[in-house]
């Protein structure tokens, strides 16, 4: 197919081949990046978005078959990237005070990745007249969204316990 | 320096590096992103982000500025691959009717990619007491979440503008 022939179609299956394969390789960093972190409820939260993120890759399989396409991923570079970078703090920072900062951090990149993808893929299903995978991608979102919230909670939950050891100490 | 010895310090410089060498990425890109557009609308909000990124970097050196350090960035990986999805995007989709769909949903990756590390280093900031930097970051902050906004109008003004002339042809 010639370039000026595509249509929203397929730049619809393009943007979900790379979501898919996004998902699954955040789907493998979740797993390291949870038994990477200090605290306890950090974890906790990176293995319940792990879990959820099983449920988001089998959405978009739902998908691929509404659309009568192979459920394929090429390797999404953004994602790689991302995840990269991740990998890199958590070595960088390893058993320092900051660590879980930074894991966050990398973490958020991903979710803000995922709620861009997710939005955009959302808006177009309406436009195709996708309707059944409408409301499949919009659930998705909204778990991005809630994932990228627990993350900011987590964060300045870190900050004050941080400020009230220091008052304690000072004390 | 050993990994277990970094603070919040370390961490705040690595990701400020990271977001200064995305920009400088950045600007190059939405040149080119520019030249590819269809409408001139997407064009000109492509070079008013242009003109304002140029303004972020300049921030983004007062802050290494106030930290004692040089304005120097390692390559950002993520927004690597980031920019490479978006390159492909306007190559495989050159002429197309949905070109400037799939410009606009590659360049509010980039947005969300930025948005969260301004965020990021917003708050970390704020704990280090870097008091001249909050500003600094916030409005930075604010003009990506702008573009964005801009970019999903375009996008919705695409889809009306489509459904219009659809309209018109079955008359």
């Amino acid at each position: 197919m010639k370039a000026a022939d595509k249509t929203l179609n397929d730049l619809f299956t393009e943007i979900l081949k790379d979501t898919y394969s996004a998902e699954k390789q955040v789907l493998r960093a979740l797993g390291k990046m949870s038994k990477a972190a200090e605290s306890e409820k950090l974890a906790v939260a990176l293995d319940a978005h792990r879990a959820e993120t099983e449920g988001q890759i089998d959405r978009l399989q739902q998908i691929f078959e509404m659309l009568g396409k192979p459920a394929r991923g090429k390797t999404c570079e953004a994602i790689n990237g991302i995840l990269e970078e991740a990998n890199e703090i958590a070595q960088e920072f390893k058993g320092s005070e900051v660590l879980d900062a930074g894991i966050i951090a990398a973490q958020q990149a991903v979710e803000h990745y995922e709620i861009t993808r997710y939005g955009t893929l959302k808006s177009w299903a309406a436009e195709l007249g996708l309707e059944e995978a409408v409301p499949l991608l919009a659930q998705t979102l909204e778990e991005e969204r809630k994932t990228d919230e627990i993350l900011t909670k987590l964060a300045e939950e870190r900050v004050n316990q941080d400020a009230a050891e220091a008052g304690a100490e000072g004390e």
